[in-house]
This record gives C-alpha cells, structure tokens and sequence, in this order.
C-alpha cells in the first residue's frame, strides 16, 4: 500500500504554524538561565545534549530516517519516491552563544522540520528525498573555528583535526562529543545535497530598518578571525613613569581604537574586539599580557585581506614603540561567498507569489550555507530582527514574520522537489 | 635580675644579617606557585593566614608582646625600660597582590624583627617600647579600599565599615578574619605611635637607575582609585554596522588611551587601567558592559584633582557619542602626604655615617606609612629595586642592598629610642 503521493500542487500543502512556533519555545527554553539572561546551550554541553535530544525525537515524531555522523551533525531525511537522488537539504544549527535569543539557527531546523511536517500531513511524497540537518558547533563559542560542522561536512576541514579540537576549557571535542552521546557512525561524506537551503533572522537591522519581510540573501561577508596576544611587562601602577611602561592593556586598547578607524574609513570593514583577558587583572599592577580576539568581515575580499595587511602593520609599528611582544594566531578565515543565483531567484519569486516585501541582501554574519556552497548550489531566506539585536536575550522576530520565512522555504522546497 | 641595659653605644648592636635573609626566603616560600609564578598570598587568604603564623611565631621566639586587633593588624613589642613611653613603632605588611615577588612589605615587617633581635642579642634595653606591626591588607586586592588596615588603625576609616568590606569574591571581610583565627581583641586605638618608619623596596625604578642604596622618602603621591562601568549593547559583530554600535570595549579603550595622554601631556601624572572584565566576552559579540579600574597618581593634589576631572568631562562626551552609559565609583582617594622631616633628616644621617649613598624621593606606591603618618611622625627608607619591578616575581634587590636598608632602619630606631 502506498501511503504518499507524488507532489501535485502546492495548495495541498500547510504549515502548522501553532506547532512550528511552540518547537521554537520548547527548544528555547532548553539551557534557559532565566529572567534576561537567555539561553545558554553552548556546543556538546549538557544542555546543548538535551537540545538535541529534543531535535531528534522531533524527527523521529515524523518518521524521518535519523542518522548521526562522527562530527556529530545531525540528519534527519524524508523519503522520496525516487530515493536515488540527491536529497533536497534544509537546515542550520541549534547550538548557542552565551545568553543567547531562542531564534538563531533552532528557527532553521525547526521550520525544516515544519516542513517536512507539511508534506507528512498531506501524505505528499517528494521527488527527491529531503534532509533536515543539525550542523554541529555553529558559533564556535568552545570550540574553534566556528560553523564546524558544515565546515567539515563540506570538507573543508579535515573531520581528525576538528575532533582533536581544544575547547576554551580545556575539553577534546572528540570526548565531548562521545560522552554526550553523538559520535555517530554515519559517513556522511557520499551524502552531497542536490541543493541547500537555509532559514534564519539576519541578526542585522537592515530587513527590520528597511521594513521588509524577506531578505533574499545573495552574498556573505568573507571573515577575518585572529587570537592575538600582548605581552608587555607588569610593574607597579604607582612608580612606573609612563615612559618606561610596557603596558600590554594601553596597546590592546590602541588596536581597537584603530580598526574602529579601519572600519570608519571603508565603510564596508566591521571590526570587533569580543573578547579580551587581562593578566594579571589587578588595579595597582601594569598589565604584563592581554589575549584579545579580532574579528574582521568585509564582502569584498580586497578590503579584507587590505584590513587584515593594516593591522599588522600596525602590530609591528606598536612592538617597536611600546617595546611589547605581540603574537598573532589565525582562528578563522573565509573568503566572502556568492550563493546560487538560481536558488535566491527561487526564494524572490516565492516571495513575491506569496506577496510578501523582499530585499536582496548581503548576510553579516557567518552561516553553515556558506559552508555547504562549496559542494551544493546554496541560498538563504532571512527574516528581520528587531532593531538588529542577536546573540542578546532581546533577540525578536515576531510570529508572523517567522511564519512567513517558513512559507517561504516551503514554497522553494516544493519547487525543487517537484 | 635585670637582663637589659639600657643603650649606650650603638657599635654594641648588630644585625643577624643571614637570619633576616633567611626570613624573607621562608615567607616568601608560603603561597608560592612555581616557577616563575611567584608566591600569592592575598589578604585573609588560607596562604595568608600561613604567612601570618610564621610572623606570628617569629614575634613570639623573640619574646615580643603579641597582639591582634579586630582588624587583624598584629603588633609584636619589645619592653622598654619605661613602658609608659610612646612605642618607637616599625613595619609594614605581609600580604600580597597575585604572583608577587617576596620583598614587597614582608622585607620591612621582618627587617624590624631584625632590629628587635639586635637589642635581644646585645641584651640592651630601649629608652621606650619597639613595635614591629604587619598590616592587614595593604594590598587591596579583594577587599578595597587598599593599605586598610593602616587607615583603620590611624581613624581614617571605620573599622566597622571596614569590617563589611565585601571581597571581589563575595566573602564579607569580618568573616574571613574570623576564620582564619585574626579577628582579634586588642584595642589598638590607644596605641599611638611615638614616630612611625618603614623599610621598603622601592618598587620603582629610580634608586637603581640613579645608582643610589638609600631612597631617603620625602613624600608620597596622591592616589585616586575608580572602577569605572561602561553599559553599552551587545549585539552580532558580523551585522551591526559601525556607526549604530555601542561598543563597551571600545569605550574603555578609547578611555585608556585619554588617560595615558593626559599622563603624557603632564609628565608628573600616572594612569593605569589595570583591571578590566567584558562581558558577555564571546569573540563574535559586541562587547555590552566592561568593568575596569582607574589608578590615577600625582605628587601634586592639584594635578590630580585636574586629572580626575579631566576624565569626567570625557566620559560625560564618550556617553553622547557612543551613547552608552557609563558610571564612576570612587574605591579609594588619597591626598598627596608630606612625611616628617625630621625623621627624614635622620634617614639622611644614618645613610651618610654608615657611607651609603642616598637621594632623596617620592614615593609612587602607596604605603601604610601615609596612613600613619594622620597620627604619628612617619617617615620611609627605600632600598632599590632591580629596573623598577615589583608587583612580579621576577621583583629583586640584592642581599647586600636588604642588608644596608635593614642597618639604615637599625641605626634610626637607635637614635630614637635612647
């Protein structure tokens, strides 16, 4: 007996919109730290454990084929009825950073799933399989570089060198992933997605300033990420004459102050010092090494690498004049990407047909899709943030807005598994 | 029986030099942590509490008079005979800031054992009683405001607020005193010092740059401490474009390069931010609080009052232009101290007939002798410190310099308890 039928038209299929919504609040109440403070389920945490167990019990609620690969990227697929080939794939990640909003990546996966759920309801059977996927490790909060395991799925960075990753606590991520339970033994690498597709808020303010409903992005910004660290010398804050002072914290805050500079004069560079460590953290005391992150992202790779070439120049100007010691270590470095024209050409006319606003977009912030446009054609649908906030508990995109970028993928997914 | 005599001639008293170095190497032994690390032993600590009893065994092979008072200043005394008379009083302090070098105030607290010892071993009695005092907490690195236990002992602070102090890491400072066995029930406030001096490594650099063995300190600079709290917004480096950030870490470094500017401009003032937490400190968010500490120093009450509004003026512009908010709390302000000339006259004497070189000096540091110097003529010996370093392991002075400064210290305490 066969229970699917082929796709036939698009009006037989529909979102539960009510379900999509409470799996965005279910999963986002997992690693909750409370009142303004967000959610914390950082990669192959406890909680991070318990969001994807959440996840796959989800997908297994629908029947998918759930399999597990040894990064620890979750697949969830639906049967086609022709399962030879290439799978249609839709997803994005359900890790976070600290005290994060509900939205980020968990509304891609989700709505992948909602999705999916469309066609189950409708007992419509696609043409070719279709995928929802969990990359692992996002955010590279712990673990670095981010986006790791698209990355990796993508082969773009070796799986053993991933998993001999060093977290920021010491931690092996291979053991972190054995001992939560997702060192699987699916081998992904002969699974290549006929296209990929990705859902998710921009985390910018341009769709929410602009008032647009849908972002149709075309591009990514290419990313400069480096660990660099001063090392000056401690001394006593009270007789020390200022010449004579090797201040390791006076010359991380010279840095930031200049690629603040870098990024005025382009217009097109952003640069931010996140995260920065202070030894020994003490008032009376000059600091003797700071460790600081510099991130750098432009959608041209000439100013990129041009940024990149001015900071260290400036690095080597600054060991001279403030006799200090500086090392510079690369975390991560992506070119800007083109997505597939087709597919964003998809997504704007999907978006006019279901009579939503729409912009074309350049995407800020690094995402798994940028990953997999290195074996797959690949695009993004953005929805607006409020006023731009992300990685923020104040993170928002209000319901209706999440259900129209789920309609949308909806109707790209269904047009390319006719 | 009568054991002592009184003094009469100084040649008959010398200083057990190997003993004193010993001394310094034993306590410098207790909260060590490695090479390189140096030794930690903050304020009411379980290393501290070590080095307390050390102090505190050594007092009693001496047969001094120990007391504690509820501050936990503990004052070691040697009988006169005519113990109505005002106590000569010495000393300084045993704890330290983290990773410290073994001199900084344990060399004065047990230099004055030294001195006490020459009187024990030439069984001569003094014209009126010797005390050697350790202080609590001159540091100030968990409970603020520093040199407290000084300020306490000479009524510039409540003890009671004092004793409420709540450390960095939560702990009330009554509690920690009472658990490590040194709240105690001496009342100190009768106990007004005949004349105060302490023996001190420069921690600074101009007695070895100048070449000199003898710092005869004049004065001391000025002291204002603030943590200062920029409150700005977190939110995605990749998306949030430069104009519409509001970037607590660039605020704070923008504040660190004005402040080493206007130590610049005027050549006398000193400005540190030594101190500094981000949060949420994640290497792709934009930084939305940072928390940092101010030393600002001048020899010049006048030059310190105009630094410090200097500052306010630019955090009242930093506010309207990067429109975060920021907030000021003052954790300890001192004005400029002038120590007593005569004192420093007999420094100077000292020096000269025992043919050491000497110059005189401001001292950077903070010292418990300012504090002092509210209820008893003060005055401070240097010693140099090797280019200036302190507040670090690698802190050093020679044996042979230690050993001058403790025959300074020795001779003056001779003069003045005829």
């Amino acid at each position: 007996m066969k229970e699917f039928t082929t796709y036939k038209n698009t009006s037989t299929l529909s979102l539960d919109e009510k379900l999509l919504l409470q799996q965005i609040s279910t999963l986002g109440n997992i690693g909750i730290e409370g009142r303004n403070k967000g959610r914390t389920r950082i990669a192959l945490t406890d909680d991070e454990k318990l969001g994807r167990d959440q996840v796959v019990t989800w997908m297994k609620e629908l029947d998918l084929d759930v399999k597990v690969d040894s990064i620890g990227n979750i697949f969830g697929t639906l049967a086609s009825n022709n399962n030879e080939n290439q799978a249609f794939m839709m997803g994005s990640h359900i890790d976070t950073v600290k005290n994060a909003g509900a939205l980020d990546g968990c509304y891609g996966v989700l709505a992948g799933l909602a999705v999916i759920r469309a066609f189950k309801d409708a007992k419509v059977l696609p043409s070719r399989p279709i995928t929802v996927v969990a990359f692992t490790n996002e955010e590279g909060v712990r673990y670095q570089p981010d986006m790791m395991g698209s990355l990796v799925f993508a082969k773009g960075l070796d799986e053993e060198v991933a998993l001999a990753s060093i977290g920021t606590d010491g931690t092996i991520l291979k053991n972190e992933l054995e001992r939560i339970g997702y060192y699987g033994n699916f081998d992904s690498s002969k699974l290549v997605p006929f296209k990929y597709l990705e859902l998710h808020i921009e985390q910018g303010p341009v769709l929410d300033a602009d008032k647009k409903e849908i972002g149709v992005v075309e591009n990514l910004q290419g990313i400069s990420w480096q660990k660099i660290t001063i090392e000056g010398k401690a001394n006593h804050a009270g007789t020390t004459p200022t010449r004579l002072r090797h201040d390791a914290g006076l010359v991380a805050s010279l840095i930031n102050v200049f690629v603040r500079d870098i990024a005025l004069t382009t217009g097109t560079t952003l640069a931010t010092i996140g995260s920065l460590d202070v030894e020994p953290n003490v008032i009376n005391v000059i600091p003797n090494k700071v460790t600081f992150t510099l991130d750098l992202r432009d959608p041209n790779e000439e100013n990129l690498l041009e940024a990149e070439e001015k900071v260290k120049t400036y690095l080597q100007e600054l060991e001279i004049q403030e006799k200090v010691k500086i090392s510079t270590q690369s975390l991560a470095r992506f070119k800007p990407v083109e997505f597939d024209k087709e597919l964003a050409l998809d997504i704007q006319n999907s978006s006019d047909v279901l009579g939503f606003s729409s912009q074309r977009i350049t995407s800020g912030a690094g995402h798994d899709a940028q990953m997999i446009s290195r074996i797959a054609p690949s695009a993004m649908i953005f929805v607006p943030s409020l006023d731009g906030i992300s990685h923020n508990p104040k993170e928002f995109t209000s319901d209706e807005q999440l259900i129209k970028g789920a309609k949308v993928l909806l109707d790209v997914v269904l047009k390319n598994t006719y």
